[in-house]
């Protein structure tokens, strides 16, 4: 009798996915390319989490030890699924070690892959040692000291570039990444707290703070971190002579050219389809909406589908997302593959 | 031995959860305090639903019909939970029907109130019949017919203005309702479709069409729609010498005063902690934030779950939510409460 659902991925979307159909009495099956569980938020070192404020590591840990220690839950680290067969009720998956798994539906979680700041070389990212990426930034502030990689310096002001790789027609990302306009907020409180004596400015388009998002991370960092918020369109980052960089723009309220030097420029890197959604998208059978991210089925009454019977998905693989929206679509696409399974164990029985 | 989860509110993200319970092979019993089912969308006729363009009476009633049909949900109208009592596992709820429901657990899916916009008396709502509210606007465009209330002339221009309600210290409001720029990109392209001599204008502090809602939205309505978004600070809406309305503000792009005559006005209005708020606090003996939206537990591992063991919440009552999200935070906490449901069978077994 089938009893297992077959996940791809293990960031948060997968574990909670995986944590669902447990709990309603099914097996799991979590595969995961990656040696280690967690996804973006562990691969990537990302410091507190938004909304919540807690590490990362603790926060998204704690999924990973829950599925670890879940009897119904079998995980495959650094493995692939390599082809599949069969249909809804009835898949069999060849994972790229070698094993066969038997599963009634299957739940991609397969998220992202983080934008990278090379395709943008007028912003300095891979030519200057002091223009950063947000996760990079992130991992600094985990390490508790914030100085410039070049020569060690505590920097005198930060600038953080919202939307690189995002909304950007010029380079193929006409969408939105969602939540970096949140998460450099709440950055710049942690560069402030650690390095009360640095200024950090962001540079954006628009300020996208939605929701409850708003005054939390959007007016505490302006009001209590005192975090300058510039409405510009950068043009480039160069070096100054005096071995910091400088921004060039043009502020786009007083509608003046800007010149500003800093000491570090970070870049709000955005969330591209996951790079290997061609590969999925032949393996399972499933479709991709236009910009290459996995294309819903109507959501209304199948929440989570993809284009294909039995094949649900969950979390940024749709398009940028949110930890928390992640998570509730991951237990979203392992109920639908639990009332699956239970119309199957129904008409068996 | 107990099988039935209580929900209460059959908007989104509460069908969601009752379809959820229903096909884990389990009862729920859903109560609505209003006549109808289906939530915002149906009760104050929603046109086409962002994202997926299809109708809200559609896309939102097979939802409805789904729950109608379903054995496994007992529906009651018209009625409020007057009282919980017991504990996670075994909880008894007394309807304002004399019904009692004996469930195991409880998803909340009480929504939101819309932002009255009576409380922004100086933008003109209540004072001029042109002045209209986005679920007005809607319920115009669902007619077919795009007219001014006021004589029923085809408007040569319409203004919407965002964050009504939202954003907005000085009345209380220090949160962004999330949705109201796509949903206005949206009606824009709505109105124009139908009235193409009617211009639209859009009056905004940043525009919030994340994620793919970018080009979707913000992008089609400026490019194929000729929406004109115009970046300002509303001061108030009064009457012309013509019978038309004025809108004055000052444009924060130019610095410059701008008074612009219109023919209807709308008010994109945001979304309220739902008004009941305090009585279902009371009731269930779950705690509030400080907006007065129902308080998450800690979401890594406690998916949609309140502040009180065994009772879960879904959707807008946690904040400003999209509709898609809504319906996959309903499965989630639906799938909790299926989660608690099979560990007492267990136990009991």
């Amino acid at each position: 009798m089938q009893d297992t659902v077959l996940i791809v991925g293990a960031g948060p979307s997968g574990l909670s996915a995986a944590d669902t159909v447990s709990k309603a009495g099914f097996k799991a099956v979590l595969v995961e390319k990656e040696e280690v569980l967690g996804g973006a938020p562990i691969l990537s070192g990302y410091a507190k989490l938004v909304p919540s404020g807690e590490w990362a590591k603790d926060a998204i840990g704690r999924m990973v030890t829950r599925a670890e220690q879940d009897d119904n839950v079998t995980i495959h680290k650094s493995c692939k699924v390599g082809q599949l067969e069969g249909e809804a009720g009835n898949f069999t998956a060849t994972l790229s070690n070698g094993e066969k798994v038997s599963a009634s539906a299957v739940v991609l979680a397969t998220g992202f892959t983080h934008f990278d700041s090379i395709n943008k070389p007028e912003w300095g990212f891979g030519t200057y040692e002091d223009v950063l990426t947000t996760t990079q930034m992130e991992q600094m502030v985990a390490s508790g000291k914030i100085a410039c990689p070049s020569d060690g310096r505590v920097p005198e002001r930060v600038a953080i570039l919202l939307c690189v790789g995002s909304r950007d027609r010029q380079i193929g990302r006409e969408w939105c990444s969602k939540i970096c306009c949140t998460v450099s907020a709440n950055l710049a409180m942690e560069v402030k707290e650690i390095s009360p004596e640095t200024d950090v400015f962001i540079y954006y388009m628009d300020i996208r703070t939605f929701g409850l998002y708003e005054d939390k991370f959007y007016w505490k960092s302006q009001e209590e971190f005192k975090t300058k918020f510039v409405k510009a369109r950068i043009a480039e980052v160069t070096a100054s002579g005096d071995g910091r960089l400088l921004v060039k723009g043009e502020d786009t309220l007083v509608k003046r050219p800007i010149i500003i030097p800093f000491d570090i420029v970070v870049h709000a890197i955005g969330m591209d389809p996951n790079e290997d959604n061609p590969e999925i998208s032949k393996v399972f059978g499933i479709g991709l909406e236009k910009h290459g991210f996995i294309e819903r089925a109507e959501h209304y009454t199948n929440t989570c589908g993809t284009t294909r019977k039995g094949i649900y998905a969950a979390g940024a693989c749709y398009g940028p997302e949110t930890i928390d929206d992640s998570i509730s679509q991951g237990a979203a696409a392992g109920s639908r593959a639990v009332a699956d399974l239970n119309a199957l164990v129904r008409k068996a029985g």
